[in-house]
């Protein structure tokens, strides 16, 4: 944390609670401009938003997470409801739908703060409280539709924060998964416990999965075997037609069906131009138990351990494999191993857990902020040439100098910066009412205020400020500044900082700070 | 709530706790538009934002809140940390402040939800989780600057949003009122509980307020009828004239001071064109604890019971007045009483509450966003004249249609929606793959969509689509819209778009929508 210190008074802890931040300055400013990003994409789609309440009645939340409940905040009772804090945005959207039968169809964005009592890990991103930001589309549509859309959205985000080439989406099925494991022979009761520990091999070699299947699970060693013949491929649209010429697959329901799905998919994602950043993965097979359709995790450089190319199993491996050197190591590394920054799929019977009578077949994504944070601070600092980032939007500081007797201005001060304020200049003076010049100077600089008007007693008697550019080079004829007319002030200051080309409109200023290498 | 319903499965309701709600459609675009009114102004003078969590350790909060603490929302002990949700953005902010030892100055802003366990009461907008939006200004500057500024925000954001006339300003000073009540002759440690009663002149009139302090907190009656000489005056510079020249209080420390510092601050007050919203309200005590300086309250139209101009005291009143016929039931009338809009005031000690160490003189105010929504909302349906609010921003709905045979052109749906996204354009297509033409109008005409692109198979073979503007009226000569070519796609879409005047960027649909009467 960094901030942790001792008490100035009682004694207490002077901190935040464990695995929460306080998010400030320039951090502030880097998590906004995702936000925007993000926001932005979003509504090019035509989505809304909704916020639900940060805590839910607890039984909304129970048995819906599996092992996972454990990690659930609940607020103390003190009489009345027990209530818990959400664990993630998607049950309160199901709750919220199973509510509102009248909506039938919606897509909805909602970026808030969840919580779990998750063992943090500051430095990869992972926290108790932390943001996640969901879209979801809720509705009957004709198959693949909203999913390829999802897709496509997901592409756009990703080329709004500038990560263009360095994601990729990783996408499974999960009938295609039951298919296999119903293929290879693992038993209708193992089913869910199986694909649990497929769902490792993003952290784990196949030799440890293997022995989670066969030893701690009790699956048969050839059936383990037979699941690690197809959990090993990954590819493409070849890998599709590959497994549609599986006849053992295609003799199975389940697979057959989850193999259109895709097929269909990828007729779709060609149109979006989303196939590029593809990879059709069979080792994914996502932890949570609601997914009932396609599967999906966004993985960047530097969000999947180093050595994941290399857990593939090995068709005939049957003994564990000890880790090869560095690889435990690597894996405390803060740079690395941050997880996948974005993961989804489509749950169609989770709004029915509500509400018995209606049954919405819903598709979603969650966009791990944090994460995604975490990976665009370092990489913007590793990058010389990003432009600093400015923490307020001021454009003009209003100052005033004088000489012997100078009585500091004030009223000039105040008179100009609400002229200025009136007329929508975003603008400063000093609260001092007999400011030195060099600290006001100063103080505009720290903050990189990029313009001055400077107020003096004799250019006030002819009707006259000085109007100046802030950290224009020697010799520039505008040095030292301009004499504009004070009765034209508004129009003059608006129209030299537009013609400066530096308008501090916050949009444009926070989309200018490109996040992109 | 109107949202409490059976239960579809299990025997658990179907509900938000108690106190909560979801927010949506309509009303989330309203509050957004508050929101970024709100920041806007903020911004326009440097502020900057940060974003604490939701929970503190419990004893953060212990000791900051008075009788109120009981209304702290505790987590409950799951072992670690005990914590609570936080009750406002002040006591955080202190924290932070103490914290972060190297911050000797800040204009901070902060929109967020806070929690309090009240009884509550929804059509007054009172929740047990709302949105607070703090402002506050940190730091040693020269008396009353950034007070003042404090104020000139506070009319800015009610300007933007649309109150212009519609909202007053009550301000006071707490070493006024201390110096009152020394001079009057309130025992020193009933100077708090006397303030605390002071404090609900604007809920109940002088004769309950003063059997309050006689009765139950045993105060002289003769000390009483004096302290009820000054609460009744209110008024704008000529009352200031007034209490500097009473003898009595000039002769006080405490009074003197606060009166010096009113002066100075009504000369500042007077600079920013703040005078006219201003009105110097001897009642106005504030009811929390850390207040030193200025303090005030912002209260707008129906905001404040009918009654509070009946509800001064007499002079000469020592016996329990009866409350008047209707008084009471109109006390429950949801359409009054949502107390104050917005309330804050100089609190010079809080920050050393947690670090001894440093001593960090704090003014701010705190934006009750919630009640504003509500008055908001009730000024918008009384308002028939105002634009309808659409929920989405889509500019372009893609449609197909064509004879006997019709395949739904899915394909080309697809590519000119993923050539509009890459545009930057805000589009939608239905997700059918034959979707029937009226089905197409009507999903476009249900958000209020104002463009349609509008494939046909005879169109595409040389060349061409149409671009429709909605909602023409019959005889328009593009009532059945015009033909475009495909190559050109983008550019005539945005070029039609923005010649209509309709284009649906997000800031400037949400920032057209009127909140004003």
């Amino acid at each position: 944390m960094g901030k942790e210190k001792g008490d100035g008074k009682g004694n207490f802890q002077l901190k935040v609670p464990k695995g929460t931040k306080d998010w400030e300055g320039k951090d502030m400013i880097i998590r906004d401009k995702i936000f925007s990003s993000i926001t932005k994409v979003f509504k090019r789609h035509g989505a809304v938003t909704i916020d639900t309440p940060v805590f839910e009645l607890k039984e909304i939340l129970s048995g819906k997470y599996g092992e996972d409940s454990k990690l659930i905040y609940d607020l103390a009772d003190q009489g009345g409801e027990l209530c818990s804090l959400r664990y993630d945005l998607t049950v309160p959207f199901a709750r919220w739908l199973a509510m509102n039968s009248s909506v039938q169809n919606i897509k909805r964005y909602h970026i808030a703060k969840v919580y779990r009592r998750d063992q943090p890990a500051m430095t990869k991103g992972r926290m108790r409280e932390f943001y996640q930001c969901d879209f979801d589309i809720a509705g009957t549509y004709d198959p693949m539709l909203p999913d390829a859309e999802i897709l496509r959205i997901t592409c756009e985000i990703f080329h709004e924060l500038g990560w263009d080439g360095k994601f990729t989406i990783k996408i499974n099925h999960r009938k295609i998964l039951d298919g296999i494991f119903e293929v290879c022979g693992v038993p209708t009761d193992k089913m869910r416990t199986i694909s649990s520990a497929v769902d490792k091999l993003d952290k784990s070699p196949w030799e440890e999965v293997r022995r989670e299947m066969t030893e701690e699970k009790g699956l048969e060693a050839d059936v383990a075997d037979r699941i690690g013949e197809y959990v090993v491929l990954k590819g493409s649209k070849e890998l599709l037609q590959k497994l549609q010429a599986d006849e053992r697959l295609n003799a199975n329901a389940s697979a057959k069906q989850g193999l259109e799905d895709m097929a269909l998919l990828f007729t779709y994602l060609e149109s979006f131009s989303v196939l590029k950043n593809l990879s059709f993965d069979m080792s994914l097979a996502r932890g949570l138990d609601y997914y009932t359709g396609v599967i999906y995790e966004v993985v960047t450089e530097g969000s999947a351990p180093p050595t994941s190319s290399d857990q593939k199993p090995e068709k005939t491996a049957s003994k564990p494999r000890k880790p090869a050197d560095g690889e435990e190591d690597r894996s405390n590394d803060p740079s690395v191993g941050v997880g996948s920054v974005a993961a989804g799929g489509r749950y169609d019977n989770l709004v029915s857990m509500f509400s018995g009578k209606q049954q919405i077949p819903c598709v979603g994504i969650s966009f791990g902020v944090d994460r995604i944070f975490s990976i665009t601070k370092q990489r913007l600092a590793a990058d010389a040439s990003s432009a600093p980032i400015r923490t307020n939007e001021v454009d003009v500081f209003v100052m005033a100098f004088g000489g012997k007797g100078f009585d500091g201005l004030l009223p000039q001060r105040m008179e100009v910066a609400r002229r200025l304020w009136d007329a929508g200049v975003k603008a400063e003076f000093s609260w001092k009412v007999k400011p030195k010049l060099p600290q006001q100077f100063k103080a505009a600089e720290v903050n990189g205020v990029p313009f001055a008007v400077i107020l003096g007693e004799e250019e006030l008697a002819s009707g006259k400020c000085k109007f100046k550019e802030m950290g224009l080079p020697e010799g520039h004829a505008e040095k030292d500044g301009v004499l504009i007319e004070m009765a034209d002030l508004e129009r003059e200051v608006k129209t030299r900082i537009e013609s400066a080309g530096q308008t501090a409109d916050a949009t444009n200023r926070v989309q200018d700070m490109s996040l992109a290498q």
